[in-house]
């Protein structure tokens, strides 16, 4: 099921254009719960996926492919959770006051998640390596304007 | 990128076999979270397919398909996240006393969902209700047996 980067952005963006808070969770704490375990899970399967890119832990294709694969379905499922009215949690007020930049960095994490899933999907170390330098930058930016610490 | 259920159950059950927590996660604390993690992030998209298979809300097949693709998916996560010496939460101790039970139970979980994607993607609501049932019956049974209040 592989998308183009075209159609991955399109798909990211009419999720986060067609998702009213309202209409997906039941109450604003469960939406702030839903991103921060969402986002907890792509944190941990990215970082698998970093140990081997630096040569923490060793280079494993299978895990490497399957960790990507999780994280590219998954680095898609958080930003329908920072609707309206769900202010809370490590989320700064930013993210409502600038909500097109931050549109910006989810659709960057969703095709870097998908470019790190075809990077890893060759088996080759070097090319997962390429691959996660930019990816891991673009986490860093985004918690960097819009995560408080 | 249709799956078979016999080729589900061995992925599930090698999952379960061939992942140590030591391998995965740094602490067990990450463990408990991350199962905690997905495991809300499988009941809020369960809960969008059960509000529509209940008729509280509006049936929507393109809706439907999507919450079911990405339940499919991380129905497939807790269970690495249950391994020696990650007690805690609201895991029972029971879970590592009886293993092999609570490994059938995740086997099913994750079949249930292959067949409540594959019941969605037909686009016809009465195949999501009869997926649905036996689906919510798995999860209530894991719990009782399992899972703490």
């Amino acid at each position: 099921m592989k998308k183009t980067l075209p159609a991955l952005l399109l798909a990211a963006s009419a999720a986060l254009l067609s998702a009213p808070a309202s209409a997906q969770f039941a109450k604003s704490e469960d939406a702030i719960k839903y991103r921060q375990s969402t986002l907890f899970v792509v944190g941990q399967h990215f970082g698998r996926l970093g140990a081997m890119a630096n040569g923490k832990a060793p280079f494993d294709a299978k895990a490497a492919q399957e960790n990507a694969a999780v994280l590219e379905t998954v680095a898609k499922l958080p930003w329908s959770a920072f609707g309206d009215g769900t202010q809370g949690g490590k989320a700064k007020a930013d993210i409502w006051k600038e909500k097109a930049k931050f549109n910006e960095h989810a659709d960057q994490l969703v095709a870097e998640a998908a470019k790190l899933s075809a990077a890893a999907k060759t088996g080759d170390l070097a090319q997962l390596k390429a691959a996660f330098g930019p990816a891991a930058q673009t986490c860093k930016s985004c918690h960097d304007a819009f995560r408080s610490r």
